[in-house]
């Protein structure tokens, strides 16, 4: 029998995190970290305050979103988390927050533009925002539609650069190669979001960074040349 | 003689989770928990800050706002409580604050659209805000005029389903089943408040949410096949 | 030889209140607090952090801004303090702070409409606002011309109706009765202009409070027959 | 062989000291501090948490950035700190946050006006913003070029006078006669940013500070007459 004890106390530390960074309130929000190799991931059990969790309460599914372990549901969100680890091939955390800025963002149906560089330290794009989910996929099976819209909406856009995206009127996704990492990209999308707000408030005709700013700040953190931070 | 110790010490704990959540400031604001059985609620004394309060302080008061049990004044919006739970049948809680986004809107004397999924999570509805109160009922009773200004703007509304009010040039106040579940509505109130002001700001002309989407969000967490959360 | 000890306690305590209420940074900001009867008040020394201060370190002035004791300079804005105490009769405390949302009122050079009760609870007018102080008073003494400009302002108004006022271009300062409660009303302030800036931010039309709604909050806990509070 | 253990301490406690402030996140921004006798300054390591540095993790470079001792890669920042020390005559700190007010107006690429005597009190200008660095320079020596794109803006300008600055798209920096003054101007710059972007959403038009007032407010806290603080 597979032992998921390291795998769940990673999956609730990463919840922990979201509840410390403030980009969460009571009950909202959740985290996974995944074991690609076993197929499976632990997710964050519905409705429990974050002050409540214990490692063992974490809920450990497969990526077609079928309970393997655990006494308590998931997360509602379960089936969403599983389309991208199906999807999205490379990703081993993914975070749904209800952080503020980004929500605004969200639901005023609108991408983010990159503004500056402390954007473009973190992806090259935008970061995208889905259409509205259609009446009829609402009615079907709502959070594995919301999975399939984010997906419809990377045809062409690589989900390792842009770990990040706005589900039109409902709030932010995150992701990363692993759930440490995908929580930080959901605390930075929030602070991209608001500063965004902020820069589009005070100057609205703000236009898109200089390509070449854009490159240089992506590629030094993230390109074959990176040198930020230290060597491995 | 009647026992009101578990009851006073329940209010206690939803004034001080107020105090804690961020959304009173000094002697603002006001929380009370019912026990409809005995036609009593217990509520803060007026105009005592919440570092001081003990849960012996708290005020027994009831249905008509006559003080059973207590030594202190109760809270001088102690008649808009009495009348809530006089005419809103099945609440157990209700509270009253002063958190800054709501009282905003309450001030601008206008309901917050259901923007996102966030909102819809809670209510199915704007959050209604009343007319001004004219001059004759503010000269007279004013706290029970301020009361009935509410079930006035609730005669086509289902108190349980919205579970929260702008009372306009005022501010908020929020109920529900209990007195816990009245912060966690008030407190809840004022995030919402907080995202539909940066949305309008980002995006002035951002309309409602499509009906479906309202529908499905509010169902999964209170319809008769609600799925959020753990069964219980 | 006159025991201020009891006087300092108090101005220290004040001072610290407004560090712990996060209204100034650094050093900035001051209050005093005063003891009429003797003519004097104890105040802040100039430029020390709020972290070091100590209650031996208040300085204690008399009304016409000369040092009775202290080995410290006291604030540079001592005789702004020396002109309220000798003009506001009733008065025992000044605060001057340099919270953000009243410091961007003064720098708009706007006074704060009434657009809520809560505004009415503190004062049945606006927060006034000074003119800008002139060149050749400017060059002159300046911090006493400063206490003169909010004098001029109240020319008619009631000081201890209206316990604040912004100067423009400048910042917002506060007094009462006592020092800890021009503490309070500087902190309300910063609460008062946070409500309004979002207000108008909202919905920029947004005119006065009905005058029966600023009378009545204003009255019922400022009144002759107040009800607010516990009965003293 | 030099001992750089005090530097390396001050530089750590500066860099402490902008997280407890709250103007950095993760990994982001970075204080030096010099010793110009010895022409060098100790810098934040690259990519390290401000949770897990230590002082003996400081990187000591010469002010042509290259490194001295440490074990670990120093900020990739460190070559615009280089050119700062080489340039400016007299600073002794240089930091670069990422915080959100002033990032803000870098986006916005609009220098930030003196609105208010808070901003006279510490610089008798706008905080200047620079132009954006053409692409030439961008995929060239970027970092070099972004210290020389701040020097040429400070071609009219004096550094001690005017210490702090915006890189257009990118964010603030700030420096002073030492690292902890360093550290105050930068934080002092999000305060400064924070406040003219409230004023200027509340009245558009606000135009600047008057000259006298500004001339008044700089000259009692640095002119030769300064009377702001205590005697030294």
């Amino acid at each position: 029998m597979a032992d998921f004890r390291k795998l769940k106390e990673t999956a609730w530390a990463c919840n922990m995190e979201l509840d410390q960074r403030g980009v969460v309130l009571y009950t909202f929000g959740n985290a996974s970290a995944a074991d690609p190799s076993q197929g499976v991931f632990a997710i964050k059990p519905s409705g429990v305050p974050y002050a409540d969790l214990e490692p063992q309460d974490m809920v450990v599914v497969d990526f077609t979103g079928q309970v393997v372990e655990g006494r308590l549901a998931p997360s509602s969100d379960t089936a969403t988390h599983a389309v991208l680890y199906r999807s999205f091939e490379g990703i081993g955390g993914v975070v749904h927050t209800h952080s503020t800025y980004a929500t605004a963002w969200a639901q005023a149906e609108r991408a983010i533009p990159v503004l500056g560089t402390t954007h473009a330290d973190f992806l090259p794009t935008e970061v995208p925002c889905t259409r509205v989910l259609d009446e009829t996929a609402v009615r079907g099976d709502y959070e594995t539609a919301t999975g399939e819209l984010i997906v419809e909406r990377f045809r062409d856009l690589s989900p390792l650069q842009v770990p990040m995206v706005l589900v039109a009127r409902h709030g932010p996704f995150a992701w990363g190669r692993t759930g440490p990492e995908a929580v930080y990209h959901g605390v930075m999308l929030e602070e991209l979001a608001r500063l965004a707000w902020l820069t589009m408030a005070l100057e609205p005709g703000t236009g898109p960074l200089a390509s070449w700013l854009v490159e240089k700040h992506f590629q030094r953190k993230h390109g074959p040349d990176a040198y930020y931070g230290q060597k491995k």
